[in-house]
């Protein structure tokens, strides 16, 4: 077998075989098959597309290019959750320990930030002393200790998609519905987690800008997910307008553990509800309602508990920005429109992201609103506040928000998504 | 300006502007648009297409890539020819200097073989002394001279061509007839000729199968062509069977020898004579016959004026393969179909091919013909002879013709190709 036939059949329009997919992800992960010969066929799956077998056995085999965790050793089911990315999406902070509260195991790899949307290591690692990266030993112990989990993968999970995915970055590659839904659940199957919850976003911030390509992304993955054995749901949610007050790094932070001691924005504790109720369902977990062990304070003690065991600690202050600059409404009226992209590349310009893999974020860097959608606001009075360890930045981040917002006599034109638009099952 | 921008736009079905296009050449051939994604975009232009005007300008951004040859010191008109390459395709070797016997300059830069079809420069390197390299000043020393040259091109014309080709073998990506047509017509144009006629084959031993595919080829370089001021046609030829009796390196020259002499297999002579005809017509040269040229002997003193003036000796023997094997026909009857492939193929694997650029080839190696589609054989009559270096090498030369050849009781169902099958002009 070679590259040029793999390439050609696709080209062509030809399903691809099991022999050829197996053989074609494990020669590029041993670099026999060249990053221009991977290209190449990653576009011509971008625009012939995959059907449902063939995505099947491409995700098995980026499975198969490295380890599988096993948490079988544990006494109480796995569940996990994974959110395709948006803005002010901080939920797996809140959520991880809210279900290792109601009686879950949580192991939850993460992944950093690129672009406009956050990472939630990111996120985690603006508290002082807080590690992302674990062996699987002490992987295993934080989840005994503490029911949740939330670290960096391994360099062993599935080497293929993070060798794949670092060169569809660079190749206008990364839109394939076939390539995000293996790449996503090659990483999730491989992490041995029982059941899983998906939350594909659907909107402006989101990396799916139609209701349309999120349900036709999280039907695949839902499949692929089944096929593997693992309970998979989706959720298809909104992400149109940023999630909660605040995008960016500690400011996420702060609001997760406003959320887990029983406050924090109706958003925010809505889809942290909804989410948990579905990955105890998924889980087979019954008579515990996460809503409780939010008010009672078993959430925030899981969350500690968490924080701690990977050498945070919960305590200490986060870090802040030196400067800041507010956004005033330029009308008296109704905030017609919050675009969740907008907010997301202007927190991105303000440091709290990166522009390259490896570049160092600012923790203090981001945006906190002080209005959303349909909120009546007054001429002048704030609207955003953006923060950022140089006051230079703040130019580059008030022409990403220019037309991002619009004060009217009501909600725009057309009504906001609602938070959650669909459920996607087996 | 980006490389994934101009990926993403032609991913997503856009016309690329000339910016674009002359940035992702400039950029490319600087090494500063890497491998991977030239060939993503290789990959979206083969599927997405380009149309006249992206073709064009991407043809020149090829051109401004290197040097531009200049002619215009010489005193009579240039023309050159083009093959799109097949089996026994010898042509250019009597064509050269019969054309330039009728009173034109032929400046031509030509290739090597790869695959199944053979290549100019390995052909005329069978004969002792001849050197395929010449520098700019040499090239118009043995122009001046003999009135035609036949070399290889120098590293400085059309770099970013030279870079892609190679990218495009290996990413499935060579059948793009844009990306075809500007390889082409970028190294043709940058040569500086004044006028050009394009041979494009068709059939199983060509790169275009059909007429079909082979026209659309042919407008789009005869409109490349006028488009940069060179006054170009192309002729649309056969090539489901071999072009003459021998197909290898030095049993090409011999024949092509007996065609200068005035003798020759009929349609490598009718062919040859055709294409003399039109690049005299597109050279605006009239009033000489090149049968008379041929038959006068003026063409043969031309030939050796060349292979002379690049250090060949037109009068040592050629080399010879040191091992033959001999088909015989099957049955009585007529020889009802010969593979142009089958018998391309079967002379790679003799040794006349590389399988890969820079391998030596052997110049004894290949094949002769003993009858053509049409004639009457008598079982165990010899069909063809193979010739090689290595009877090793018989077997798989032996297979390849399997299924190649057949005796009926008159030519095959369908008839042959007429040798020239149509007339493209702008």
């Amino acid at each position: 077998m070679d590259a040029i036939e793999v390439i050609v059949a696709k080209r062509d329009g030809r399903e691809l075989t099991r022999a050829q997919i197996d053989w074609v992800i494990d020669a590029y992960t041993k670099g026999e098959v060249a990053d221009e010969q991977m290209s190449s066929l990653a576009m011509a799956i971008l625009l012939n597309g995959m059907d449902r077998r063939e995505i099947a056995d491409w995700t098995q085999a980026m499975i198969r290019s490295g380890e599988r965790m096993d948490w079988s050793s544990l006494d109480r089911p796995t569940a996990d959750k994974h959110s395709t990315g948006g803005v002010g999406d901080k939920i797996t902070l809140p959520l991880a320990p809210l279900v290792a509260a109601c009686g879950a195991y949580v192991p939850q790899l993460s992944g950093r930030g690129l672009g406009h949307t956050g990472g939630t290591l990111d996120k985690l690692e603006s508290i002082p002393g807080w590690r992302a990266s674990l062996s699987n030993d002490e992987m295993l112990a934080v989840l005994r200790g503490a029911g949740a989990v939330v670290c960096a993968a391994g360099s062993g999970l599935a080497p293929a998609d993070k060798k794949l995915y670092a060169l569809r970055d660079v190749t206008g590659t990364v839109e394939a519905i076939p390539l995000i839904a293996s790449s996503i659940m090659s990483k999730k199957i491989a992490e041995g987690t029982g059941s899983l919850v998906l939350d594909v976003k659907v909107g402006s911030g989101a990396f799916m800008k139609t209701t349309e390509r999120a349900r036709e992304l999280a039907e695949t993955m839902v499949a692929l997910g089944t096929d593997a054995g693992v309970r998979t749901v989706a959720l298809l949610t909104a992400m149109d307008t940023p999630l909660g007050l605040a995008v960016g790094n500690a400011v996420e932070v702060q609001e997760s553990v406003e959320v887990l001691a029983g406050g924090g924005p109706a958003d925010v504790v809505e889809l942290t509800v909804r989410l948990a109720r579905e990955m105890l369902e998924a889980a087979g977990i019954s008579g515990k309602d996460p809503a409780d062990a939010l008010a009672d304070g078993s959430a925030m003690d899981a969350w500690r508990r968490m924080i701690t065991a990977q050498g945070g600690d919960p305590s200490a202050p986060l870090p802040t920005a030196a400067e800041s600059s507010v956004v005033t409404a330029p009308a008296t009226g109704v905030l017609s429109r919050l675009d969740a992209y907008a907010v997301g590349l202007a927190a991105w310009r303000l440091g709290a992201g990166r522009a390259r893999q490896g570049d160092p974020v600012s923790f203090g860097a981001g945006i906190t609103l002080h209005a959303k959608p349909g909120d009546a606001v007054k001429e002048g009075q704030p609207l955003l506040t953006l923060h950022a360890d140089d006051p230079g930045r703040f130019g580059r981040a008030l022409e990403a928000l220019e037309g991002g917002y619009a004060v009217g006599e009501a909600v725009a034109d057309r009504l906001p998504l609602p938070l959650v638009i669909d459920r996607i099952t087996p």
